[in-house]
């Protein structure tokens, strides 16, 4: 994971663009089944407009003195993301309106974006800004907009039920580790897992931009994942080591929720609970009201919560580290594995199946034939869609390997849909 | 309210005919926006007919001396409403059964009809029925049916929303104060103050015939009620100064139920709480199985619950008082103002709409920047219809004043229904 | 009941046949109104196919000494159901596993059937079995399968109302008594004792095959049972005095299950209570998900609770008793009488209704003339359709018989439907 951070790190990842289409390239070097597709520009996304393409070629400050500042060749955070492009001449003053630091974090370099607003601005560390000079600042920047599109990479990992447990992370924060290279290297790796795996449910993976991107997968896809979705996760700062953080839905309790918690439990970690109002990536649009899809989030430190956050120190190493993302690894894949185990199945047919001609009912009556199959007769006639298997295998007695094994073959049958 | 309701008081109305129309005419001088109506005669209307219109020119006794007694052109009440016409000359004991009075209030003269029943009779005081002597008696009744039907007034104050505030009175009753005269007039008075106001919801207000005009008035309008009506009120026995009344709808706890109920206590008036089976006016027929609205009613004394009801003794300065009127108006203006500040909100869009083009949402992100638009966001996030707007702002946190404005600007916007 | 089940006693009834057909014959000839329908053999009824029909001429074993033994004219148990046709020699090895017997109950013949298998099979006592000598055994089973149906009786005595109350019962099993001729039995002296009343539900019986019958009459009636459906039983193991049982509706609450326990604290009967895992019979398939339909059932004691159970012991005399028989007809008639005092009515129309015209609402309104009518219209305004009749009345304060008298006019007029 660390290693696919580094190669991922230095592109010039934004909503679109040449870095992240290379990004999804990396992606799908990885993933070969990763589709990569194109949220069309100009698309009208629910109460949204897909913007343009932007791509940077070239962007610096040349000082009075003639040195070349805020090099976006040297850290693609010295460029507020979406800049138009312009060559001018201006006084310290003009391009002090035009540049963005933190008092606060005086050797941190901003990440700045602006992209439904033209414009175009520089960012560096306040202790950098505190030494330009009086004169004439020369700014070059070579972007471009173009009507194609945002890319995005989809993968989808077939498993026996057509129900899917789905993953969103995004490309599109550049040159930062935790937020956001993690959600995409932790996607990545859960994704090679799982095709190694026989799995129960569908898993689908996106690798979409922030906020415009699951406004727009929703705008095509809201219906089918409503019928398919049995739990989602956004995936997103996952790599540090500071602590775990839920966030759930937004009115909680959904498969997703109870999934997480469960594993959190399993664990034995404590994570910090936040609430609906400490929402801040995908699933804010994923929960909206008329989407109200069963998703919630599982992060180490929260964004917004830790000092690197959206600074150009959120580095690997300092705050992103293998521990880190290991233990995010670990904690998705024991909630997968969990989820693997559990069902909300329902039957297809009105009244019993019929057994017997599958083998499954004894033939041949007679007293005390029943005994054997009667707890597989009760869990069956429990299976209305609203209780998970385990429990359903709990009140009706059934052994358990036996309910398994018995439901694995009614799915075969299509007599129960999971 | 109390010249309106002198101006009003010699007409004789009933479910129809000449005094309604001009009583209607009357009220379109005072609100020029009025729609003058008609349910036609010989509609079914649910389970009901709608009876043709009647007009009586004169009516009255002529008594074996020759005197003049229960002369309609003295009072309206002396004639049962909708008496067919007669003219014959009939004993003592067969006028008998044509004779309505009160034993127990022997100076009062009844309010009695017969719209569905083809009959005649006269009112009079218990104490004047006493003195008749035997002998022969002229009855004279020029009345009238004929197939128009009946008319009914309907204004729209239309407001920023098209969910509704209903309000429903009934000119029906001919020379009473409480019931009813005190309705018409507030309702008169509510609608000019309204129309002053720059509402934010639209207000409907009906002046209809009692019982048959509310019936006939679902009959053609119940979808668009069921659609649009946020809440409520029946406005009856508005005008004396003995009491505050409270008629639930019949379940209860609709936004009219819990408008009136808080209105009663942000006014420190400790109302007479009444239920469903003490019911009596139009509640009967918006709140029945089937239509269910969201309409309830808040009275000063009760109909039926005090002496004068009924009887010519429901006068205006006995029973009906300026202080009483305006302890009504006062109410309901108290009321339409809790409401104008309540709105249960609904998003039209799926996920997060798009702020930052509206200038409502910062369009160029440095950390940090979102703090100030955090509450709003949680704000929004809530509004699927289920929660009202005061309880949304507390529970997110919002500020107050900003929470009303962002509101108003997403309605504007089309992103928001109320 | 006992003459009739002594008539049907002998008679070789399984899932279809002439047996079957004779019994609804004699079925017919008790209940003339009795329609014999067929569910065709080779039908697919939702998950099961309907088998052919199965007839059996002779069948029996002549043991080595030429003894003939299993003779399927002296006990219909003696061969497996549906077993197929065979004439053969075959050792004493080759003839065990054809027999069937039970080693906990020596004297006792088992009650097998092989549906859905081809196959064959003699049933005799354990006693008997261990007599048998080694040598050669000729096997003769005239059967014969054809591609007729499956015949059932079904009778529908109209109420007034077009709500059913449901018994199904089933006659495939031979020559037991408890289990089954005691549901079939009770079923015809209940539906006599119907026949002889005005009801107000209407009843319908069916005498279906067990199972399979369930699962084919859903198949076609599913819709119409939904819908109309108040209260169902399956009426099985009515006849033995040793206890009563309750076995509930899968979910339970239903008014068949609310009719069922409040009947028992009517009678003073502490029956044992089942639940839902203890089922056993059609409720299996009436209340499958998707089905869930309100159909429980109330037995003496339960199938597959008592020694005889599916032998040749459940005889008339030994198991079944006239008192047995009298208990479950004195249950199932005093649950139908308290049942047909309820209703669960609900207007048909929005508003009140016009009683006026129909003589139910005074014409002429005068004060105080309405006190007799306000009880009836706080009854009427609470029918929704959710309120059972009874509660209605008590809340309403109406009178119980002028509540009743009532609503039955307004049924009549169509005003109400329950």
């Amino acid at each position: 994971m660390i290693r696919l951070a580094e190669e991922l790190w230095p592109l010039n990842r934004s909503l679109s663009g040449e870095g992240t289409r290379e990004s999804l390239r990396i992606l799908k070097r990885e993933l070969s089944e990763l589709e990569i597709k194109i949220f069309e520009s100009g698309s009208q996304v629910f109460d949204w407009v897909v913007p343009p393409e932007w791509n940077c070629y070239e962007a610096y400050i040349l000082s009075p003195d003639g040195t070349k500042i805020c090099d976006f060749s040297n850290n693609n955070l010295h460029l507020v993301g979406y800049s138009e492009p312009i060559e001018a001449s201006v006084t310290l003053a003009e391009l002090q309106e035009h540049l963005f630091s933190l008092p606060e974090q005086p050797n941190a370099i901003p990440y700045v974006t602006s992209y439904y607003k033209r414009a175009w601005g520089f960012c560096l560390a306040e202790q950098d800004r505190r030494l330009l000079v009086e004169g004439e600042y020369k700014v070059i920047i070579r972007s471009e907009f173009s009507n194609s599109g945002l890319d995005y990479g989809e993968l989808v990992i077939p498993g026996i039920s057509d129900r899917e447990v789905f993953f969103s992370t995004y490309l599109c924060h550049p040159s930062m580790a935790n937020n956001e290279l993690s959600g995409p290297v932790l996607a990545v790796q859960l994704a090679k897992h799982l095709q190694k795996m026989d799995n129960f449910y569908t898993y689908r993976f996106i690798f979409i931009p922030e906020t415009i991107g699951s406004i727009a997968y929703m705008a095509s896809n809201l219906s089918d994942m409503k019928k398919n979705m049995l739990a989602g996760f956004v995936l997103t700062c996952l790599g540090d080591e500071r602590a775990y953080s839920y966030i759930p839905s937004r009115k909680g309790g959904t498969i997703a929720d109870l999934a997480a918690l469960s594993t959190f439990q399993e664990l034995g970690i404590s994570p910090i609970l936040y609430g609906w109002q400490d929402r801040g990536s995908d699933e804010r649009q994923y929960c909206s009201p008329g989407a109200d899809l069963p998703v919630c989030s599982v992060t180490r430190s929260k964004y917004g919560t830790y000092p690197e956050y959206h600074t150009s120190l959120d580095t690997l190493g300092e705050v992103v580290t293998i521990d880190g993302l290991q233990g995010s690894f670990d904690f998705y894949l024991a909630l997968i594995s969990k989820l693997e185990t559990q069902r909300f199945p329902r039957m297809t047919v009105v009244g019993e199946p019929q057994l017997g001609k599958r083998g499954l009912y004894p033939n041949t009556s007679l007293k005390g034939a029943y005994a054997d199959v009667r707890p597989v007769m009760d869990f069956i006639s429990m299976l209305d869609g609203t209780i998970e298997t385990e429990d359903a295998i709990k009140k009706s007695g059934v052994d358990k390997a036996h309910g398994h094994a018995f439901l694995n073959r009614l799915i075969e049958e299509e007599l129960v849909e999971n």
